[in-house]
């Protein structure tokens, strides 16, 4: 039913600029090892064309451009240039195979932000068109801020720039004002050679428009992974390839099980951290809670899911919250080895639905509480904290010492780390040693704005003998906070031992 | 140029399910008074309808209901309900003007999720209707999953609940799967009576989804603040209001001047952090590096800006980082007191690019530094750091000794806090009052994720005197990191009485 008559080029080419654009988010720079390192995996996801970087920009820039393009990837590899013959002679001297010539187009840049004329600016773009074919460069010839430019100025710098020997033209939305309607009206009249279409989110429609400017005869997107770039980002390719595949019918040919993992080292590598609620790739994009829902996915996952999450390389995740319906908790508890009867699970439903309406996030080790005084299971913590003191300094090894009480028997242990929470998770690791070994899977500090007594939410998954937990802590004292989240999250490891009693005790 | 003919309703009714939807996100959770502060943002903003929350979920959920209906806010006071009498019970026992009346209308949601027949939910929901209406209650009926629905079906089910009383209709493309082209083709023969438009943005078509149905004859949009929901979220609230201002040329009445605001609110109570590059209210929407793009800002804004960012709530920044050509850190250079000739302009516009190939983030001291090496200012640092010690624990209270020289005396202070860093902190600022008072501005730690190795990036803004300053720290321990941030501003901040000389040296 969703797919549509095919209105698209075959294929749709994918130009991915997200170590040109995506680098020019304020605060994001990369090395060129880590510019290798991206660029390697999105040739091996498939993508057409990498814009490695701006010549100009910087040496370590071109440095980039050097390491990617002797990579012997089978991306292109491209770079961003002005219409200066400085710029177009690092692109060929530095290895790239084109460049993204790009000419600023409409009358507002030409001449509030260039201070020329538009047939100054013509003048340059067709000679650097020459110069760069003289170099040996496929040439993209690339009008900026296309979407307020004079439309037959436009037209007429294009036809011009494919005679001087131009490969493919780009119109760019430099701020992010096109919308589907105006790509179906601006892009046809430009089809003269291979079109590429490169939209900016700014106002939330680069996806969209992007899709009808590929409708509307555009040939190639330009985007960049987690749809990363100046101010609100470029279109993202995770949605452009998915949206194709799955509302247009397209294939892409892009290998859409490694988006994911591509998503988190683009992630990792930028330090940008993503929306929880991004399309394709945020953390929630495939987990459930409300009851409703979680009960529609449980029956068949189709009622909830656009698409399978294994397709992109992810799992679904069902998790627990004050919306949460009988069957979800049901569900969890039995993965948890309770077997509540009907009266009992209707009762732990409520008390976890009380727990949210006081604003809580809801971990296994909540659901474990309230399971064990629903069922009456005596829950004596194997683990109580008696005490904890750690020391620290420029001077000083980071240092904890624990005491805790381990099955009624009292154990002190001190640890070193590479910092107090770490030194305080060591120190309590040690201290259960002899009753089991419990690694430190995951460790989460939500950012942290305002001041020094902003509430810090740390949530760990711990794990013992391939059981796993989450918990959390929240204090004003990171620290605090860390400890908290680790002896919630033990406690319920440690008794694991009596997980068939709980089970065997109700059937 | 960009607006165009008038197609929408006049007014389009926003519709707003931050509350309902917006915290079915996992792990969000908002207490009664939180809903309520938040409903009474929504309300001032001008939306016209809130749905509170979904009556049947939980205690809170009512409670949370009647305390917004109670509010005498302007806008209508809705609540979700299934097609259950105790749902709609709830929503007019607790004070709802209106319901969202939910059914499944796809062969998928009525066959495997709520296993009935198509005459089953018909009814079902038609006799709901009826209810409601005897009940007092505004009816939206809705339907679910409407995007793969069979359209005959769904339009008898709407035309039959008109007949019944329904006042107003909703089409929820609950997974996603909408485009602009099918929304173009579903809606009209639906509009027998307002109809709303319900979208989620699983693959980022939500807002491109919505406009269309609007266009194609829906009165009213169902949204969230920050795009807020299950999964991938919601339409946002702002992005809607935004592009039909700016992109169709439509006036909403909501005061986007406050959505910035609102944005923060949200934000912060839900604990759903925003990407930095989110359109409209994520912190890099209105941030510019790259040096093209800043140069072309300082001559023009529009050039690289689609709204002024005070028309919502926010403020224009340029940061300086690998991309910033000379334009731009002249600027700031000049705004931190410097008067670089242009070979040191140039000099420094260099060496701050080679710090950003790097691939570290540039703060003010930063640029300082370098700027003092180049114009050859000495810079005797005002503090250095002797020693820091911190003892923190469960029994004991946070507490930090440091020792620093400042102005070559050496000075020990201790001081306690509700954390160690917050310890530390006080004691820094204790240490170097009797030169001046410092205050801690800001103070921002990216979220930490993986393990307790992991790099901590500590960033604050601290200021003296009305002048302030960025600097940043990071290692794998929180408390060093942020005891070097700390003082790395502070010695800018201190020698600020030098200021005068350098200018006035290099006139």
């Amino acid at each position: 039913m969703l797919n549509r008559k095919n209105t698209f080029s075959e294929p749709v080419r994918i130009f991915d600029t997200t170590l040109r654009d995506g680098e020019q988010t304020p605060g994001v720079s990369l090395t060129p090892d880590q510019k290798l390192e991206i660029a390697t995996h999105l040739s091996e996801i498939g993508v057409h064309v990498i814009e490695a970087g701006s010549a100009a920009a910087s040496a370590g820039e071109r440095q980039s451009i050097k390491l990617i393009s002797d990579a012997g990837l089978s991306a292109e590899c491209c770079t961003y240039v002005r219409a200066l013959a400085q710029d177009i002679d690092f692109a060929a001297d530095f290895g790239a195979d084109s460049v993204h010539l790009v000419v600023p187009v409409s009358d507002l840049h030409i001449e509030k932000k260039l201070r020329k004329t538009r047939e100054q600016v013509s003048a340059m773009a067709w000679s650097a068109v020459e110069y760069a074919k003289d170099r040996g460069l496929i040439v993209e010839l690339s009008g900026e801020d296309a979407s307020r430019a004079d439309r037959a100025f436009l037209q007429e710098l294009f036809r011009e720039g494919i005679d001087r020997g131009a490969d493919r033209l780009c119109f760019c939305d430099t701020v992010g004002l096109l919308t589907p309607e105006r790509a179906a009206e601006l892009i046809p009249p430009l089809c003269m050679a291979p079109l590429s279409i490169h939209c900016h989110d700014d106002l939330g429609f680069a996806l969209a428009s992007t899709m009808a400017a590929l409708k509307a005869g555009a040939t190639c997107a330009h985007v960049t992974v987690n749809g990363l770039g100046e101010r609100a980002g470029n279109t993202a390719l995770e949605e452009l390839v998915m949206s194709l595949e799955v509302l247009y019918g397209h294939a892409t040919g892009i290998r859409t099980e490694d988006l994911y993992h591509l998503s988190t080292v683009v992630s990792r590598l930028t330090g940008v951290a993503l929306a929880t609620n991004k399309p394709i790739v945020g953390e929630m994009a495939f987990t459930h809670e409300s009851g409703i829902h979680a009960h529609g996915v449980m029956r068949d996952a189709s009622t909830y899911e656009s698409i399978i999450p294994e397709r992109v390389g992810r799992k679904r995740r069902i998790v627990l919250g004050k919306h949460s319906g009988s069957a979800a908790v049901e569900t969890a508890l039995h993965e948890m080895g309770y077997r509540p009867d009907a009266g009992q699970l209707a009762e732990i439903v409520q008390r976890i639905k009380q727990l949210g309406d006081t604003g809580k996030r809801i971990t296994d080790a909540d659901v474990m509480t309230i399971a064990d005084a629903v069922l009456a299971i005596e829950f004596a913590p194997a683990l109580e904290l008696m005490q904890f003191t750690i020391v620290s300094g420029s001077n000083a090894m980071p240092t904890a010492s624990v005491t805790l009480t381990v099955k009624g028997e009292e154990i002190t242990c001190a640890a070193t780390g590479n910092g107090p929470v770490d030194a305080a998770i060591r120190a309590l690791q040690r201290s259960v040693s002899d009753v089991g070994t419990v690694r430190l899977e995951q460790y989460h500090v939500d950012a942290i704005s305002g001041g020094t007594d902003a509430l810090v939410d740390v949530t760990v998954k711990l794990s013992k003998d391939g059981v796993s937990v989450t918990s959390r802590g929240a204090r004003t004292d990171i620290i605090t906070a860390s400890v908290e989240a680790v002896i919630a999250g033990m406690n319920r490891l440690l008794r694991e031992e009596k997980h068939e009693d709980r089970s065997e005790n109700s059937h």
